[in-house]
């Protein structure tokens, strides 16, 4: 039997690295075995993409959908799938989801077109569950302060956009995504993400 | 009326280099605006890209073809486009016809799907015109000696692949292809692509 594959979603600023953080620490103290990674950038390959995505020149949405796609693909071979085959329960802080809000949504490309285009870079390896962190992006951009990326300076509109997008995709797959609110406390979030963890197993 | 774009095609030590220059001196002597560049590594991030592809670890056929169209949507972004808009002619040193044969033929991810995959990068900017170097690998490896990147060492039976979905594809697209034996001497060779060129103006 291969492992579980988890990913977490949602906008930056909505808490998705403490809560990889307390669910890795929960599996593993019940002697799983967890790899926890990220996209953009959980490879030697993907630090370079998401240094050129981030950080980098202008880039056309195209551009930015299809080095996501590669980075993606290449996660996907070296990291995701190889944890999976040994039973590992693999976390990843963003994945598919986010290109399809992202790029799909938000920067128009098409909701359709972006999942088509991930889902073959991925070769159809979707997620078990995905975790849903939503937040009014207003709160979670206070909550980032000033630490402002590319992606995270793209404006207001922009991201109500990637939020409606990724309900839409949760309301598309309720039996893949759990929402969960993401304006509580850390521990009433991490509760609830225990909750969903414990009736995939 | 926008400028003229052509690629050249064929495999390593085709002479693709060579035809290139004389050209591009031939349309300068006349007179006309170009720009020579090419793929992958057209842009600052395009040779980051192609620093990866060609020099880095192993990647997966998908993460290949995906990066080599990432580099190609950005070159056609920022590079061919805004060149073509103000008349220039653009000759660049290989194109999408170089990711069907590579990744869509030689590595087996469909000609079909690496077609749609490319013309959805560059927003269906074909070029004008496309001339294939043909030439037997064999000597082509020959010409480039001992300096193999990763590509070059693939391997004959690839190489033997991917010249055979090049002829296909020229087969294909008569109107746009234009096959030059590109085991003949550089003059008698330019010679033929002079007379192509001619045709198209």
């Amino acid at each position: 039997m291969t492992g579980r594959f988890i990913s977490f979603e949602g906008g930056d600023g909505s808490g998705k690295t403490t809560q990889i953080r307390k669910l890795a620490e929960r599996i593993r103290q019940a002697g799983g075995d967890v790899v926890v990674t990220r996209e953009p950038g959980g490879t030697d390959l993907g630090l370079k993409i998401r240094q050129a995505l981030l950080h980098g020149e202008d880039l056309s949405p195209r551009t930015e959908a299809l080095l996501y796609s590669a980075d993606r693909a290449h996660h996907m071979a070296t990291v995701v799938r190889p944890a999976l085959e040994r039973s590992a329960t693999v976390i990843t802080d963003r994945f598919m989801d986010s290109s399809i809000a992202y790029q799909g949504g938000a920067r128009g490309l098409g909701i359709d077109t972006i999942t088509k285009l991930n889902r073959w870079a991925v070769e159809d390896l979707v997620p078990d569950m995905t975790i849903l962190l939503d937040l009014d992006p207003v709160i979670g951009a206070q909550r980032v302060g000033a630490k402002k990326d590319r992606l995270e300076s793209a404006g207001d509109a922009f991201h109500a956009e990637v939020r409606q997008t990724f309900l839409d995709l949760a309301a598309k797959e309720p039996d893949r995504f759990v929402v969960v609110d993401a304006s509580r406390t850390p521990e009433e979030i991490s509760a609830d993400i225990g909750t969903a963890y414990d009736r995939l197993r």
